[in-house]
């Protein structure tokens, strides 16, 4: 949950009065992303989200992001539109802060995604791939190998106090990724953060995908990856392949898998596996008690990690050949 | 700020279920309240407040909490309208909580009201009195003299922490209000919570009142004091007495004081401004460091009981003769 900053009822008319949405009906901080802070607004136009961007969100990746939801919604991508102002700029000043407005997406995220879900998950990611093809900007991937052997330098001497030996797993498991790691596959746009939180669905059929500030070009493979850790895993971090094989299928249905990327699919999930642990680590150990934020517990990415380091190939996820 | 809350879209759909409100379209939680979860749902019949009732509110307290919000409805007033279910309820359980949902209503709270929203909050409350009469059920006020007593009592040993002098001053003042207070004022239903953050307007025109969960039997000029504090002092603590004449003229209009009302409403204002300070001091030494809650700071108070304590008639608070 994350409201960072108020907004007062005047600052907003004034923000508002620069676009062309009529009247302020509501406006109410919603509990929603852990980087910024977020308004359901109502106005005459309609409902939108507005988004005031707090310091974790870097401003000069702001076009970057916005650019790419407009790209990604001309592409047919159901994503948050971003609304321009009269003077045809996507990007704001609100309470001191960058702040953007969005179109409102209808629907709900699953807490207990099943594999029909998965499968509409892996569809819509492949789409995405595809929209993204063709968009001017460019952002390197802050949070690929490079990124993790800084977040490994940050948590090392106090990975111990987490779990006895996690420090040296970590190290092993750093110096295998980064002499594995492939650097010849197809690449383009990628979402990176699609997890269940991001993903909408109305009456079971997928509505719309949010939340694009972790985007960024890489290998698609590896955004797919990620997909696996997030949805295909089980309360009790056992892997559901039923659920992998569908979302496998769904991507294939879109975008079929080349067969370096094919390949390079049990490395890609060990991968993401361990961005998902050493972020969350460094959050756990950095955050302070009784901070706003929910910690999320970064072991449950070290036995997810395990399930990666036993598998021998794609098949192990559920690729049917 | 307030989700304590997290509402899993599976249980939410079940809850829903029982109402003849059409799909779940969307659910935000929301940064409004500080005693409950709160939710903004959208379904096919159009938008609604979900509000999970968290310890704070005494579970016995709801049925007269809800009836109140339908018989001040049926009276003509703007407020949150409860929503029965299917078998005639407007209370349910949700996620292990007493649950209720309420009609949205549109409309901002002002950071910075003028005279003209004082004028307005003064009708409004009156006729929120108005329409108050007849109500069935009763609760007394928890909140008034013996309360205020209740409440010193926690905090006198470290109110001096606060500020020195404090427990000395605070234990005067309960002493000259117990021994003044009036008990013969017309009484009745009172919000007894007006502040700002509850009223909402449209285009400067107060379009509802929100947030019933103080609301209690006591004297209606009580009421109209605590929105004298709360609405008609400056940031720098000084009484803007146009404010209160368009607030003390607003109620007039509606509901004409009565001459005991007028005699006594200095000392209505000084135990309204004790409450507050007291309640806000407990708070303050109660709230652990980085709680969600964000604490409001008692001296606020200390400060505007100073100026009822030399206030001598309700001419001082801006009262036409």
């Amino acid at each position: 949950m994350a409201v960072y900053t108020e907004v007062p009822d005047d600052e907003l008319a004034a923000f508002l009065a620069d676009y062309e949405l009529g009247d302020l009906l509501s406006c109410k901080g919603i509990a929603e992303g852990v980087e910024n802070s977020n308004f359901l607004l109502h106005v005459t136009a309609g409902h939108y989200i507005l988004t005031l961007y707090e310091k974790r969100t870097a401003e000069s990746d702001l076009p970057f992001f916005l650019g790419l939801m407009e790209h990604l919604s001309a592409g047919g991508l159901v994503c948050p539109l971003p609304v321009r102002n009269r003077a045809g700029a996507a990007l704001g000043r609100l309470a001191g802060r960058p702040a953007a407005m969005v179109t409102f997406l209808e629907g709900m995220s699953v807490r207990r995604p099943d594999a029909k879900h998965c499968g509409q998950v892996g569809e819509a990611l492949a789409r995405m791939h595809l929209a993204g093809a063709g968009f001017a900007l460019a952002r390197p991937n802050a949070l690929s190998v490079d990124g993790w052997a800084r977040l490994f330098a940050q948590a090392q001497a106090r990975a111990d106090s987490v779990q006895p030996g996690l420090a040296a797993a970590l190290r092993a498991e750093l110096a295998h990724v980064q002499a594995h790691w492939p650097q010849d596959l197809p690449r383009g746009i990628i979402h990176a953060d699609l997890f269940p939180d991001n993903v909408f669905f109305l009456g079971g059929v997928l509505s719309g995908l949010i939340d694009f500030y972790f985007a960024c070009e890489d290998a698609l493979a590896y955004d797919l990856a990620i997909c696996l850790n997030a949805w295909c895993f089980e309360g009790d971090s056992s892997f559901n392949v039923t659920k992998g094989m569908a979302m496998l299928a769904g991507y294939g249905r879109v975008r079929p898998l080349e067969a370096r990327e094919i390949e390079a699919l049990p490395l890609l999930a060990r991968g993401a596996a361990l961005r998902f642990l050493l972020t969350r680590l460094v959050d756990w150990l950095d955050t302070p008690v009784g901070a706003l934020v929910k910690k999320k517990d970064p072991l449950e990415y070290a036995k997810k990690l395990r399930f990666h380091q036993q598998a021998t190939s794609a098949v192990d996820y559920g690729l049917m050949r």
